[in-house]
């Protein structure tokens, strides 16, 4: 069988070499170099060009080498075969790891103390012990039951929300608008890691940043469309926002000139918070090959409806 | 019963507080506001005067509110009576913390990404699977135990030194020399964690850096004494280390001028990794208290031998 591999931000090769290694057999395929459409069945993929997946005639199964499949799902000739996500372990390690850096460069005052080595000033600032800081999740899937639990390694406090209830130990959970409303005034530091589907695009706004504490962080490791990025703006100038970490936009990469980039309460990171690592993905992608051709129940299946 | 508390760091009117809900009936008194020092059954200390335990004649127990206590074993006119050392939660909680913050904004190029936002440039830098870092910490007490078990949920590759060896849950455990040699060399990130003791005092030094592989980083979280401070200095100069987090110091405050301030290797922060919070550690004073008046087995009491 062959395979077609589709990515701007991979490198082909060092997917090859984990491919090979898993799937021996099959054959992979770079696009553009396709050779006879024909021949390919499976397509492993990251933003691929608008249309491109729609001209593959025998195509049974793509693999999102992300894990929010929004970029594909936007695309109107979406063929209409099953769709497998990336929930490996490497990139659910990744994330987490984002999330609990932020968390603790705002806690723990990082910039506040690298300010003070550049004055040459030692000057202890105090900080709460983590037990009183509340971190609010948005999206309590496997991303964010890692984040939680990494957390709360860390004795954080730590609540989340969600679609439908969850049942996660040591973590407080919220459905709904309500407990949306019910989470946001306890909620310290709020991250993002929702999954962006019409529900969720842009429900990082002002009303939702009036309901946090005054001073509260915005941690936004999920999508930038989650953001209205002139409320986000306004509330850190009002000063309703202490800080922000952002590590996606509305437009990637982040246009010269925007305001995020100087401004003194964001920290930007260009899409890096999780990223496919092939040595650590490959095997997912090769899981669900292996499903597919058994005709087996994929896992990580994306449910179109939901949008994830 | 009395109870004598001394400390120049820590909010005596927090503690008479968080005291007086656990203890009723115990009287708290702030040196230097002694009364008679016949009252005085217990101390809480920390870094008091020389001399000042030893001039309290009914002194039954010191209960130190740090976890290291060679300040106090320093003080050669210590009275021989049952110390104490503060191992409570909030403490441990905020030492894993600043360990993971270390990992992380190391691991994760928070610098590098940093300076990228203020030169407006979107650059992905790439980073290892945290499952291909390596942290190496000494020391794998309470504090060890804790950051080994947080390193360890966001899947970084953990390995402990101890002076006997330790059964710990997916870490590696060296011990003595020996094993220390060998743990050294695999070490990406090192982690000093260790009480100071002779057997420890200076050994972070030349030999150690020449024997973590090239670019290591060094965090350390302990005591200034473990690092000999010019060896440092001079692997970081000599690039064989990419970094070091430091804490603590030979002299502390760190004094103006020192090379350390300035270096662009070295990120400084003033020994607040683990600060004493009362509302978290009032609990073990009084703990420790009750088992003394009930002339039961003190927990966390210190082996002077040892010197932890």
């Amino acid at each position: 069988m062959t395979l077609l591999f589709c990515s701007a931000s991979d490198n082909a090769e060092d997917w090859r070499r984990e491919i090979a290694q898993r799937l021996p057999g099959v054959e992979m395929r770079v696009w553009p170099d396709c050779g006879d459409v024909a021949d390919i069945t499976v397509a492993v993929v990251w933003k691929p060009p608008a249309g491109m997946l729609a001209s593959l005639p025998n195509l049974g199964l793509i693999v999102s080498l992300g894990a929010g499949v929004e970029p594909l799902l936007q695309d109107p000739t979406l063929p209409d075969v099953p769709l497998v996500r990336m929930v490996a372990d490497g990139l659910t390690a990744d994330m987490a790891g984002y999330v609990v850096l932020q968390v603790l460069r705002w806690h723990r005052q990082m910039e506040e103390y690298a300010a003070l080595q550049a004055a040459e000033r030692w000057q202890p600032l105090g900080h709460k012990p983590a037990g009183d800081v509340t971190v609010g999740i948005l999206g309590l899937g496997e991303l964010g039951v890692a984040s939680a639990r990494s957390l709360r390694s860390l004795d954080y406090r730590v609540v989340g929300w969600s679609r439908s209830p969850k049942t996660i130990d040591g973590v407080e959970s919220f459905a709904g608008a309500e407990g949306l409303a019910a989470m946001l005034p306890q909620t310290d530091i709020l991250v993002c890691l929702l999954p962006l589907t019409p529900d969720t695009h842009g429900l990082l706004n002002a009303a939702l940043f009036a309901a946090l504490p005054p001073g509260a962080v915005v941690v936004n490791a999920a999508r930038g469309g989650h953001v209205v990025e002139a409320d986000l703006l306004a509330a850190l100038d009002s000063g309703r926002l202490r800080g922000a970490s952002l590590d996606v936009f509305v437009e990637e990469p982040l246009p010269p000139g925007h305001p995020f980039w100087r401004h003194p309460g964001v920290r930007i990171t260009p899409h890096v918070a999780g990223i496919t690592h092939p040595s650590r993905c490959a095997q997912q992608v090769a899981t669900a090959v292996t499903a597919f051709r058994a005709g087996q129940p994929l896992p990580n299946r994306v449910d179109r409806r939901r949008g994830y």
